[in-house]
């Protein structure tokens, strides 16, 4: 993938993401907003497209984005994960009792976790100065094992759930409870790099070319 | 899950088996033997099955199994993991161009990775001497997107594929390439910890309350 020219930028405080991202071979920084969060979708998939491209347009306005000392092209990537049961969207637990109440509520049946992606690209000399967007959402479904009373309470108090949506880290120990899944396995721990990386691929090399 | 009388025994050198039974909290100890492995079955399901029993009845046999100083039950763990594409079956890959061969079958299509998993349970004190078996497999189909030849060659290069069956490990830089997967992640990786835990939640429980 021909991307020497482009600074990548992660939007995102979590270090799962950062992981996926490194993992993949990816060299990318890591900036953080404090956007605000506004949800005017109500569909699972629109939302979290709504939301990652809330976060990739806070970092791209930010005044450290853009002076970095050099002229490279710019490209932000912007991620929200949700937790969708019922047509309810479980979001992160507000405590202890909340994540018992979502951990019962996935328990013994399939749900569907989904991630949406925001890249923003900033050519280093547009020819009219646009900024390029491109957004997309994985869905995946995951199906859970019946879990007792003992068991929620057990895995609450390991901590585990309570900075995740839906109140559970599919990469954890609450793989005990996993029966399995359809779909892309990190679009559930938070990023979906595989479908990223062919989107990249594709959409990147057309900007450079006919922007750099 | 009431295991406190029972050694638990990995019977596997990978530290990729090992991270993932530790990850759901277990406590195990590891023993590795050199069991020549003899294949009389065809079927993928049934081979890794095979393959796994023989893992587990090696190490149940040395003697370190036994001569532990406590007068616990044990139970060992044997797994084995394969890829089947075509019908064909792939293992760990000989060389850099038999990796290459792999990921070139593999590309741009759905394959399946199968896990045998047997458990071996010679109780503390058995009525009748005689040590219980259970031996399951699971089943996950991975899509694979396509792949260029220099894709293949740089994720070659990276060495990765080298002590992986099928030459590609799903937790890593392939990611990349990994579209999505129907079925249990962690079977992909080596051991499906989600049935394990469940199996052994029903069937050890049912031993040791009719044996200690």
């Amino acid at each position: 993938m021909k991307m020497k020219k482009t600074r990548i930028i992660l939007a995102s405080a979590s270090p799962r993401r950062r992981e996926l991202l490194a993992q993949i071979g990816m060299e990318f920084e890591v900036m953080v907003s404090n956007v605000e969060e506004r949800v005017t979708a109500t569909l699972p998939g629109e939302v979290v497209q709504e939301l990652s491209g809330q976060k990739a347009e806070a970092v791209l306005a930010m005044p450290q984005a853009k002076e970095s000392g050099t002229d490279a092209s710019i490209l932000v990537i912007g991620a929200d994960t949700i937790v969708a049961c019922d047509n309810k969207i479980l979001g992160k637990p507000a405590d202890e009792e909340d994540a018992k109440r979502m951990l019962r509520l996935l328990s013994g049946r399939t749900h569907e976790v989904y991630t949406g992606v925001t890249m923003l690209f900033s050519p280093q000399s547009p020819a009219d100065g646009s900024v390029r967007r491109h957004t997309f959402f994985e869905c995946t479904k995951v199906c859970f094992a019946p879990m007792t009373e003992a068991e929620i309470a057990e895995y609450v108090a390991t901590k585990d759930p309570m900075d995740k949506a839906g109140a559970y880290g599919i990469q954890g120990f609450c793989a005990r409870y996993i029966k399995g899944i359809e779909g892309d396995y990190n679009n559930v721990v938070g990023l979906p790099v595989g479908r990223l990386y062919q989107e990249l691929k594709g959409w990147l090399e057309n900007e450079e070319s006919s922007d750099i």
